[in-house]
């Protein structure tokens, strides 16, 4: 939904065209801003903007960087300042998570003391759907509604064959530390004997005798039993299931592959016949099956940003705020960045059931809305026809930086 | 599309009340029918049996079961024209791949034999695409959609994040021995840069330092790189890559699990950051993105199934013949099950390029038709709304026989 909100970004700045000339892009996120790496996106006709609310990944690169912490280093602050000095740049819009919200309430600070003040606004965007004082992030009702859909989908494919083929289905979902996603694999279930009979969330220990003798339970009474499980499930000594495989360049365990393990206990202990599905960045991804509610939130955070900036307002966050659940009512408030920047909201208690395997009526009452509607992108030649951008450069005036 | 096509006899069937009463359908397939476990589809309404053209799974049960070799034992033969007597049964429609037409091609000969003439009509279905005598197998377009889709999208995400995250993404598809599915990946691939730049095919021997050294020319010059890998991928010694892996109850080597093993590899011998997915179910269940010329087609070759029959053809399978292209034409003719039976259609070398990576444009020719138009299901709070079926159960008329 990063498109959909740069997509409500610039439509906005291009209807307050007093307040701001022109709209620039950094590729690749905060790296394009310290290497001076800017798109001019008034190079773009309309047309092609406003297809950016149908594009997945990012239409003007992202990154994973954070910058060095301030209190040590201050030079990739002050390389900003000048950039943003040297392109007469008023207006800092920065799109992400928890870390990127850190990022534009430093810039804010940095700014000011600078004496050159830019208005920074953060937007939320976050698969992972953990940023408080907002109710949502854009990004997670996409997800949810195509976890829901897929495991939805592929049970109704297990319940077709299980007496003969696949008695275990295991979908493996993304979401790190927090359990919004799996819990999004819930939603689906709307009666109890229906795909997934068993959620296995980050946030609650994996006991592995009690998890087999549920899925026990249920293919006996079912005949069948589709699974969602998080990437990031932990065992009851708290470390990742994953703690023994891949490790990336910052030494972090790479998640991505606790459903083949899954399936290999289960086949083992239970002897079931098990299939797994790990669906990575096609959940991420999935734009042929975004939510409505998502792309309109995700555009009306981008616009309202604008809105923000415009009226003066610095290191601020826009929000949305639930006005109710049934039928689902909807606003925009803002936060300050300084209460969002670094606190995770995970998955509460009491939305996941007391047996720790699925969630409860309150958990489906807050995602379900989330899913609501649908966004299909246009079609050209049977795949989807996702809009390219120009991503004209601007002209560099400064000295190359070393990140 | 199974559910599509059995939409496509029942409503064939319904318009031909002369020549047919009514349509059971045995659960379970073939087991439903050994064991008298029948389906009265007249208890439910048009409106519930349209829909079926729109539903993913198997609305009546499926099973992956073959009959017992005809020359050593044929009491299993011997059961089902019992049942189809008991029940007035004189047309058995068989959808499926290449051992169900074995299997209707046998129910054939052994009721005529037996002085109680069935007319048996296999109907082509296959995500596998490998029935010959057919142009395409239904199943396959919107298996093709969706994986091609599903690279591209996943694509944009790694062409948006590379410089600062992961480099090279992997996803496993389905097809076992024959490389359809993986070739289907390509299409999305629209210029030499786009996702996937890689595909490893059943049918072309892995070689890994060659496909290293390829990774690492895509990820030098592109600055990431998207594979697409075949479940069946087998090595320069002709074994499976998975053959040390997990066996099911037949001690058939259980496929699944190429992706993790690949991206193992790349992480290790180039120190690239690898995501991988693998789609198993999802791809074969994500009726949510289904080709339309597919969902006709199964509709159609289901209907002409009981035109067939009705005129008294016995051991055929209708068939997709291709007129052209572009634009893509297509229409339905029969071929005789003993033509089709246990052979099976794999890749032309002429689909793969002659470096073995990808594919040719005669194969683009060949696939992209069958994933052309879009066959949305309905929606109701954001999940498609797949019909449930009543599934009526005809009342027994004989003694249980052990399978």
């Amino acid at each position: 939904m990063i498109n959909a909100t740069a997509c409500g970004v610039i439509e906005a700045a291009r209807r307050a065209r007093r307040q701001i000339a022109r709209v620039y892009a950094a590729r690749h996120g905060i790296l394009g801003a310290l290497a001076e790496d800017l798109i001019d996106t008034s190079k773009d006709r309309a047309s092609a903007i406003g297809r950016l609310r149908e594009a997945p990944g990012s239409a003007f690169g992202s990154c994973r960087f954070k910058l060095r912490p301030f209190e040590q280093d201050r030079s990739q602050y002050d390389r900003l300042i000048e950039v943003f000095r040297a392109h007469d740049i008023g207006y800092f819009f920065y799109n992400g998570g928890n870390d990127s919200m850190d990022t534009a309430l430093k810039v804010s600070q940095v700014s000011a003391a600078a004496g050159y003040p830019v208005a920074c606004v953060g937007i939320p965007k976050t698969i992972d759907n953990d940023l408080p004082l907002t109710d949502s992030c854009p990004g997670f009702g996409s997800v949810a509604k195509y976890v829901a859909t897929s495991i939805y989908e592929a049970g109704l494919d297990v319940a077709s064959m299980y007496k003969t083929s696949t008695q275990v289905f295991v979908l493996e979902v993304m979401g790190r530390n927090a359990g919004w996603i799996t819990a999004a694999c819930g939603v689906a279930a709307q009666a109890p004997d229906d795909a997934p009979q068993i959620l296995l969330f980050p946030e609650i220990p994996f006991d592995e005798p009690r998890f087999l003798a549920r899925v026990k339970e249920v293919v006996e009474r079912v005949g069948w039993c589709a699974i969602a499980a998080s990437e990031g499930l932990r065992g009851t000594d708290g470390k990742l299931l994953l703690e023994g495989g891949l490790r990336d360049a910052f030494g972090h365990v790479q998640l991505g592959g606790v459903a083949p393990l899954l399936a290999r206990r289960v086949s083992e202990g239970l002897k079931y016949k098990c299939h797994w599905a790990v669906a990575d960045y096609l959940q991420r991804a999935a734009r042929h099956l975004a939510s409505r509610v998502d792309v309109d939130q995700a555009y009306r955070l981008g616009a309202a940003a604008v809105t923000l900036a415009i009226e003066g307002r610095n290191g601020v966050m826009p929000t949305i705020v639930r006005v109710a659940d049934r039928p689902y009512r909807w606003k925009i408030d803002a936060a300050e960045l300084k209460d969002v920047a670094n606190r995770e909201k995970k998955l509460p208690r009491e939305y996941v059931s007391v047996d720790g395997f699925h969630i409860t009526d309150r958990c489906r009452r807050y995602i379900a809305p989330l899913m609501q509607g649908e966004a299909f992108p246009r079609f050209r030649n049977g795949l989807p026809d996702y809009v390219q951008l120009r991503n004209a450069p601007v002209a560099k005036k400064l000295a190359d930086f070393k990140i």
